[in-house]
């Protein structure tokens, strides 16, 4: 691990302190005392990686309590990872810290890494900590595991798939809301829950047997499910139809909504879902539904794919289609 | 390749237009266009894996030019690869761009990454841009292969091995300096290189045949020579005596230290040198460096590992002790 230097922190006692803990289970990080890490990849296997930044004021608050910015820094990657079919094995850290950040922080900072790496059983290989003026920013780059060759890439859904989201789309949008203030006739208990989500979203690496099993295309939701969706679809050369009716929403994403348009379409182009939008073979939907469900991760039939290249529809029930109130969500 | 928004830029057009090109030879990045790259490592090899963040203002100057500020951001990171004995395979990359970055600017940059791409044959394997306010970030992780168990460590040396560094040491914190505008009556040929030492770091892959053939332990000088030296010793659980007039210096920087002892100790503790440090058993030490100059990287004997954890001393010629007058480099 490199320790930035010209720090009120004393960046070399962060890492021998607070850092070298978490890599007391991986023999090729060396206590974070040598230039690099050493991975022996499982034989047989790829590797998957996948790198996100997040930054303070962009993609988290600056208010936000530092256990969850570091859940949710490495979230997002893994959520890349889990969409992939991918385990995850471990990750590397880049933090900028600037004046504001205590040691107390970056403790606090650790325990939410350290709680991460116990739930989800991976590793850090390395780290760098600079002090940089500017907003904290946190980038991870994870790296997984899969089969020879059985990476779940976003090309490869066909007309006829059917479309499926995992968990519930729109809480995160909706918690950015709560932190700033909004929605003040909302119940605490919902409240804490959207900002929960948005703090701390849950990658759904416990579906990757599922998707493994029976995607044909997946890919993870962070830009807000229409525009993820139409990703999706531009690789693969198909569209979809989706039924708003059917996109799974939360009990207090649904008491916001309630008749109001503007924000049920919200939910389709908010940001920072991290759930799996992944395409499945119509013969196999049942199947993939079971798998979820041993999975313990709830999956929802959202839609179907088409033919053509246009932009993904959305339809009410009635089979009208519907044009979106809300732009595209911006961080 | 995950596009931040919010941007001025407009993201998804930079990495379709200026990134996807640096993956045009890299079948697992699949042109930017997945959420996660997929790497089918070398059979029977262990993975290297370091990462480093340059900030602005910190590590390079907010006025260097944009490919070279890319370059640099590589070369930190392989320069730790090759202290390891590892040959780089490729690297992620997460830029933080703010208003003051163009998109010529980003051009610029991606062209610096792609002619070290070519030169030293890695692979561009994903990345994030994100735009934030505050200094320009670029935080890359890199991955490189070595023999099972080969990976060279700080530990190792031993007492009676003999000290290495490669290339010429003090060019880096002189380079700053010039960049600062130093040195005013030094010549305008030696500016320039020193400069470009300072922004251009030559990391050592060449000579990384000769470190897996002798090196006990090798590390990357990237903090100050001394002090990188006491942090090898520290985990072998040695210490060092260095003969400072071994120190191999560039014309331009012995033709700045001569006579100026403050400068000439400077070199010993300035940063951003990027050279490796090794030790080499004594037996082993001609034979080592015939296969540096086999290697085309000029390598200088410095001093010999001694028994004790006191930090490593320094000498002058007639055996004196010299106690460094400057405090260690801040970057």
């Amino acid at each position: 691990m490199a320790a930035g230097k010209h720090s009120g922190l004393n960046e070399r006692a962060l890492i021998a302190d607070i850092f070298a803990p978490l890599v007391a289970n991986t023999p090729g990080a060396f206590n974070l005392k040598d230039d690099a890490a050493c991975l022996v990849p499982p034989a047989g296997k790829d590797l998957v990686i996948t790198t996100d930044a997040i930054v303070a004021g962009v993609h988290f608050l600056k208010c936000d309590p530092a256990d969850t910015i570091a859940a949710k820094a490495l979230r997002v990657n893994l959520s890349d990872l889990a969409a992939k079919g991918a385990e995850p094995l471990g990750y590397t850290l880049c933090l900028a810290l600037n004046e504001e950040c205590t040691i107390q922080w970056v403790r606090d900072f650790a325990s939410g890494l350290q709680r991460d790496q116990l739930g989800y059983s991976i590793s850090l290989f390395g780290g760098d900590t600079v002090k940089a003026p500017g907003p904290l920013s946190v980038s991870i780059t994870a790296i997984g595991t899969v089969e020879k060759d059985a990476m779940i890439r976003r090309y490869g859904a066909q007309a006829g798939d059917i479309v499926y989201v995992s968990g519930t789309i729109g809480d995160g949008a909706f918690g950015l809301d709560v932190a700033r203030g909004l929605y003040g006739g909302l119940g605490e208990v919902h409240k804490e829950f959207l900002l929960q989500r948005y703090r701390c979203p849950e990658p759904r690496c416990a579906l990757v047997p599922a998707l493994r099993q029976f995607a044909s295309a997946a890919m993870d939701v962070s830009d807000g499910l229409i525009g993820d969706l139409g990703a999706l679809c531009s690789v693969s050369g198909v569209s979809a139809d989706i039924i708003l009716a059917d996109v799974p929403l939360s009990s207090a994403a649904r008491s916001l909504v309630c008749g109001d348009d503007n924000l049920l379409h919200r939910t389709l182009n908010g940001g920072d879902d991290y759930e799996v939008i992944c395409t499945i073979a119509a013969d196999d939907a049942r199947a993939f539904e079971a798998a979820a469900k041993h999975c313990r991760v709830g999956v929802s039939k959202i839609g179907v794919i088409t033919t053509g290249t246009h932009c993904p529809k959305v339809f009410d029930n009635n089979g009208k289609q519907i044009t979106l109130l809300v732009e595209r969500y911006e961080h």
